[in-house]
């Protein structure tokens, strides 16, 4: 079984959309890069069980941005972001405190998306 | 049994994760603004399973907004996107072609969010 670092974002996302084990399982395989019979040793499941508990979970996940895609998304909005402050930098802007403000709201949209 | 309209925005973001019977009640009862009873005619379900389904599909509804919180962050995004634009109005830009651009893209930003 390969791991699909692709997963650790989805998982990111919609891991909230997860049961408790799904996620927990995951996240022992993913984000603390456990081996199947390590979290076996650690939850008491069966290595198969992990096994089968982790590919139902990736395809959950996979499923969820198939159907609502917001991976993707947020990947467009950043992009969009980047070229509006590209082209906030290019006008050259004369009022600094204008600026000032508009570099702050870039930021905080930036940690939303 | 009294109609939520904020169920309407839930059903337009989280509709994707509903089963597509549950989606086509909900569409149904709050889209078309069907009564239970025109919904149990049109379905051939009961009007109680109509109503036991609209429920259930609700709750998964708000589940999925508890969790995600999808319609908050687009609206705070849409806030911000918005603020955005007003500091780029009161700037006076006087680069037109940038500002052309850059309102450009903020219309698209404003259609995915």
């Amino acid at each position: 079984m390969k791991k699909n670092l692709g997963v650790n974002i989805l998982l990111d996302v919609y891991g909230v959309l997860l049961t408790d084990r799904q996620r927990a399982t995951l996240e022992l395989y993913y984000g603390e890069d456990l081996s199947l019979g390590e979290i076996s040793e650690e939850t008491g499941i069966t290595r198969q069980g992990v096994m089968n508990c982790i590919h139902k979970s990736e395809k959950k996940l996979f499923e969820f941005e198939t159907r609502l895609g917001l991976i993707r998304k947020f990947r467009e909005l950043s992009e969009d972001i980047d070229k509006l402050e590209g082209l906030i930098i290019q006008s050259e802007m004369t009022n600094k405190a204008i600026l000032a403000d508009i570099d702050d709201l870039i930021v905080e949209i930036k940690e939303k998306i």
